[in-house]
């Protein structure tokens, strides 16, 4: 007689009959929601799944007209391509120092010099895959699973979604056109505690409003003396439509600063970005950068130094964002859209729809199938009141942004509103 | 008399002055090691270190042969970096979908069926910021905080450095020359309780020591039964000297495979790589890709389509890695150095050198300074007895190699043995 086979033999043996006979093993056990962990279960960044769709409507032959991501819709300029065709012929596209090559660290620290005045040490500078990599190291070397991190709703939704993957408890301060959607130091005063952090974003993506620089030191101040580690977003900076955004370090140097070659630079696909690190952050961000990045890519490094050769172009295309700015601003209320927020920079126009929906992600998604253009669902942005807005890009080209404000225009008025 | 003051309001007080003195603030309070999370405390990826060494010593016009770094000495094909041109010229440059491109993903798809002869739908893969990209989404995804994951040491630093940060455990199975150096189905089932996950390389980096095909397929059926989701490093595969590599989804669809164009595909600094996902995490793994990274480098993708047209390039660059080992196998033993890992396939010689040092990265720093010669210490992949061990890369130049071999044998020779 066999021995008495164990509930867990027994599936060993069935695990192995389905291999022998399929090929292929598929018992696993699962954990979580449908397998995953828990803590990956953040929310979509639901914009991407709009780039999708607009890629699919594309490739599918229908037109479209894409004023969802938030991105220039021109080429980087032509300081930086040249640069990485000769880098492409000449350099053999290696690894690189992981805080990024020494000439790239340079060259942004002379851009705060000549930009704003301000002195800052190039092993101050930590060159990151995009402002994502960026933050990836900024939340894991100031903050503890289980700290609290405080920032603006409406808000760039991956603060949010990777601290709630990191472990962070995030707290959003309802921010509304009364604080141009910026949180203020009387909100800040009325917290039960100093949180841990506080992110601000000046010019904010989605409102594009700004945080006057007195205000900004004020904040720095507070968080220097509570303790709490400011994270400063300045990814639009050279974006702006009348005063000048400054930058965090001009009072502080206790913020971490983040920032990209993706918006002003016009070069989001080569994800290419820097932090200002504190002098007691810095050694661990340089080992979290070698742990988790090895180095940041480093054509897109070789060719970023000449992006500082280029900002007569890229003003160039901040004319033209102006100028679309000002087109979008006159015809919208034109259309309906009477409820904006002040974009005072970035490019972007974070529009109230409550007219029509509570829903931005189904409505947007029809706009995109019955009108060819697509939009941003506020929902990204705001969990709370996300569903009545939507954040149109107005990065573009002129004549596109023209014709995609007559097709939604003309499809808005035939919504019955509610 | 004015109303006596906090010792908040003091603090206050003196920092205000200090800004309005200074216009720096400098007071920040400081948290865990010198200001920095705990969690940001791991052990730094020493090799980039030495990678440091090497730029400053090159800047200072010094000679150096880098056999410390784990890269291909060779540029990315010329398919790759004629397409690279084109889309230059061609492309934007913007953002991507968030898992990447359609076709490379397809493309991606169509190298299994043509390389291992297994059938991967496109789906399945996520084109990531290199293999540390693909790392990063397969840990948030598959372990929570506090999970245990089990690998062998030696082993490559950053799974244990990002996993730490991340706040899994991680044990370290100690894997010798038994059994080449790779964990074992009777290591695993001597464990207490089965972990939340294993990782295995095969070849694995530092020993290029790989797994059998059925010894894989075994390991694959066991984590399935314990729930325990395999993650397989497949990086190096296509640099094997005997048999060839198989990979994990041969058998079962739960392991995550990590692979990159680094390697075989000798484009490290385009930093861009794949994961395969088994179906019940594609979704986090689409989320935690919005969030924390947007999409992998643009021009990298759209580059790395064409490294399917490059086999034969590769190949020949596979065949110099194959005579290079050759010259080593035979060339350390005559200058003292008898005691190495098999090397079955990578790049890397992970010798022992106890006769000399129990500090690898100081012993190695003085081969760097006094020879010109730089070697990877092996603190970086073995915490535990990494100081007696060195890794040397044998993807260089032959001639390179073989003159490194001379200034190192020369410099052994005259060394005392502990």
């Amino acid at each position: 007689m066999l021995p008495p086979t164990s509930p867990d033999e027994r599936e060993t043996a069935k695990v192995l009959r389905a291999y022998l006979r399929d090929g292929v093993l598929t018992t696993m056990p699962r954990r979580g929601r449908a397998g995953a962990s828990a803590r990956s279960d953040i929310a979509p960044f639901h914009v991407m799944r709009v780039i999708d769709a607009v890629v699919a409507r594309r490739a599918a032959g229908l037109p479209v007209i894409d004023l969802s991501a938030g991105q220039p819709s021109t080429q980087a300029p032509s300081t930086v391509r040249k640069a990485a065709h000769e880098a492409l012929d000449r350099d053999k596209i290696g690894y690189t120092n992981s805080l990024g090559i020494p000439p790239l660290r340079a060259a942004i620290a002379a851009h705060y010099e000549r930009t704003y005045g301000v002195a800052v040490d190039p092993a101050a500078v930590a060159v990151t895959t995009g402002s994502s990599g960026g933050f990836l190291y900024a939340f894991l070397a100031a903050f503890e699973a289980g700290d609290t991190v405080v920032m603006a709703r409406p808000g760039y939704p991956a603060y949010r979604n990777m601290l709630a993957a990191l472990g962070v408890r995030v707290m959003e301060l309802p921010c509304g056109a009364p604080t141009r959607f910026q949180p203020t130091l009387a909100q800040l005063e009325a917290l039960p505690e100093p949180p841990a952090g506080l992110v601000v974003a000046s010019p904010a993506n989605p409102t594009g409003t700004m945080i006057a620089p007195d205000e900004l030191a004020a904040l720095a101040a507070w968080c220097e003396r509570h303790g709490t580690r400011l994270v400063s977003d300045e990814i639009y900076h050279g974006i702006t439509f009348g005063e000048r955004a400054d930058t965090a370090w001009r009072s502080s140097r206790s913020p971490l600063v983040v920032n990209s070659f993706s918006k002003y630079f016009c070069m989001t696909g080569w994800r290419i970005g820097w932090l200002l690190v504190p002098e007691e952050l810095r050694d661990a961000v340089d080992r979290l950068a070698g742990n988790f990045a090895i180095c940041p890519p480093a054509l897109s490094q070789l060719a970023a130094v000449a992006a500082f050769d280029g900002y007569e172009e890229l003003d160039a295309n901040v004319a033209r964002y102006a100028a679309n700015r000002e087109l979008m601003l006159q015809a919208l209320p034109a259309i309906g859209l009477d409820r904006l927020a002040p974009a005072d920079g970035a490019f972007y126009i974070y529009a109230d729809v409550s007219r029509w929906t509570d829903d931005s992600l189904a409505w947007g998604r029809r706009v995109l199938d019955e009108c060819g253009v697509a939009v941003a669902p506020g929902v990204d942005f705001d969990p709370v009141d996300g569903g009545s807005f939507i954040r149109m890009c107005f990065a573009g080209d002129g004549a596109d942004i023209a014709r995609a404000l007559e097709l939604f225009g003309a499809w808005l008025a035939r919504q019955r509103e509610v």
